[in-house]
């Protein structure tokens, strides 16, 4: 019997009942604390995204010295990524949710990586044709999130590979095999692409740097599964001369049948919301996701629920709760017995409908300028 | 004390007296017998070219099927390549003298790989700048040796990624870290670069049939000790629905210090012939190179010397007796003891002499079409 207690969480796998304060001094981040929240309100000009002030991005690498660094006038650049397995779900708005708010009260460049190449070597079923096809399916829907044309740039790598490749063969030199077998806990079986490839996920942490001659500090929002990955860019930055990113972490969005992350891996389509489900689909996931209700309407109006194991409350948390009054009601409610799931649940689709109609709108808007973000060349030879 | 007998052959180090034979049964490569050159010399119209006629070619995977395909019409590709860590010197040019044999007698296209970024992985004291640098240099010289600039396609690695990267993505996913561990004998020190590099190496193979749709069959002349980078691409080539690549071995070039091959690797510059050494270089290396000699002229006139380990009889075998009579001329000399090696090695140096001064003109006019042969485009999507 596995302990209850076990957690994995690698890149590469989430598993069990997930520890998030143990995984923090596991992974050896800083804490995100209430002081660092603040100066990180004041600098955005009075304004937290409900994604810091709920918790949910809760850890951190070197946050502090890249405000400073903002505060005395050098400017950060934001960098996130997907691996396009297939189609979007609502948990991996989150990273890309905190970006666009960075991006807007910093106005910041942003960097997205679609790991198509990554992908394909990481998942044996997938075709290479399925990862291009999610990649720009899955670019669309990030895009129409709501981020500035003008300042944002996308690494598609199968198509981006001249752009990255120069860096990428600087970077690889620096990494030993053990590095990678350590990190990522890779086997003798597994593919000498996915082996080489935390090179290129490193590139663009260093890209800017490259194509404007001098250091431009990094800030990537990422599950804090991603966070080996970054260990090792950390580690090789100072001996190429570039600045080591800084991260945020978020604690993984739970699955709607109640695991620790909202992952669709083992092919439970029930556990996400998908971006391309039809309405019928989203309510019928939502009205059959796990919550932290009691067994009769009768005891949970005495007893009260549990959001702290609800999928659906962590729906309201992340994403969908518009303000921190509706947030606070909600949870309010879920505690005390006023508010039973069903109408719990109810309220939320309202929510979540709302948002699928009008992002397949931005969604439509996005597919027009995708194309003009693509980066396709090096900043300069070598 | 190592054993004397004991040699070492792989693409990443070449030590000790190499047993040819052995060699060939190691590796499990076939024969390359007198009855298919002589069916090779039917096909080119009735010609060999002396790396053939004189056995410095002697091992072959499947070139019979290729020679069937050729003559049934399917024409083939020449494929060779160099990893740009310094000057080329003479012996580096066999394999390529071989190809633009081969392209003139069977009017075939020919692809070459400078493989900048490979060399970088593999040698730590390399910089980035040198590869670049010496990729474009080496390129310039073996173009000059009369390769068609119709039909002579490059593949620079740092500048070709776009065109090459579709195609290792797919071939990376086939080849297991174990797989390369074993064939090259890597470390957990390796780099992850020179991990994954065997995946580009074999691009190459199938580009063609990418390419053009269809099956193109593929002809590598190489040294030996480059025959397990295409036994990995050989093992997955029919997995990813294109011919296996047919290959043409050869013996190493013995250095002119006595060693089993003309490598430089142990800065030991005096053991080989740059193209970039001066006439006064090249005498001072001719006139100090190990031979097969006697200690005393007197010696020498009653005994004969000893061809088979003499680095200047090799330097006559491998390129420089412009014709079989010359070499059977300069052979029967040295083994009568009437030819000594002061006055063979004068015949020699005007011959070497000559070869640098056409090739200057010849390099001088590559250097006005080489760009024009990378390729930096795929052919086709994904």
């Amino acid at each position: 019997m596995p302990d209850p207690d076990t957690f994995v969480v690698t890149p590469y796998e989430v598993r069990g009942k997930i520890d998030y304060a143990r995984l923090r001094e596991q992974f050896g981040t800083q804490e995100l604390t209430r002081e660092l929240l603040a100066r990180l309100h004041q600098a955005a000009g009075g304004e937290l995204h409900p994604l810091l002030s709920r918790g949910i991005y809760y850890s951190h690498r070197d946050l502090g010295p890249l405000l400073d660094g903002y505060l005395a006038g050098h400017p950060f650049f934001l960098y996130s990524g997907r691996g396009p397995s297939g189609p979007l779900h609502t948990s991996h708005l989150a990273q890309f949710d905190l970006c666009r708010w960075f991006q807007r009260r910093f106005g910041v460049p942003m960097y997205i990586q679609i790991t198509d190449d990554e992908k394909f070597w990481a998942r044996s079923g997938l075709t290479r044709e399925e990862t291009a096809h999610w990649g720009l399916e899955n670019l669309y829907d990030i895009l129409a999130l709501g981020f500035d044309p003008k300042r944002t740039h996308v690494f598609f790598d199968s198509r981006s590979i001249a752009a990255l490749y120069p860096l990428a063969i600087r970077i690889a030199r620096k990494i030993p095999y053990s590095t990678v077998k350590a990190v990522f806990g890779f086997e003798p079986s597994t593919n000498i692409g996915l082996v080489f490839y935390t090179a290129l996920q490193s590139v663009p942490c260093f890209w800017p740097s490259w194509a404007e001659g001098h250091s431009v500090p990094c800030l990537i929002p990422c599950g804090i599964d991603q966070d080996p990955h970054f260990r090792v860019t950390r580690d090789i930055a100072e001996g190429l001369g570039y600045p080591k990113p800084a991260l945020l972490h978020s604690q993984m969005v739970p699955g709607l049948l109640g695991d620790a992350a909202m992952s669709t891996t083992g092919n439970v389509a029930d556990n996400a919301l998908f971006l391309n489900d039809p309405p019928a689909t989203v309510d019928r996931k939502i009205r059959n996701a796990f919550t932290g209700g009691r067994a009769t309407v009768e005891e949970q109006r005495r007893l009260g629920a549990t959001p702290e194991i609800c999928s659906v409350w962590a729906l309201w948390r992340t994403r969908f709760a518009e303000s921190d009054a509706k947030f606070a009601e909600v949870t309010a409610g879920c505690r005390s017995g006023a508010l039973l799931c069903g109408e719990c649940k109810g309220q939320l689709l309202e929510r979540v409908h709302r948002f699928y109609d009008e992002h397949a709108q931005a969604r439509e808007k996005a597919k027009g300028w995708a194309e003009s973000t693509i980066v396709t060349e090096a900043p300069k030879p070598i």
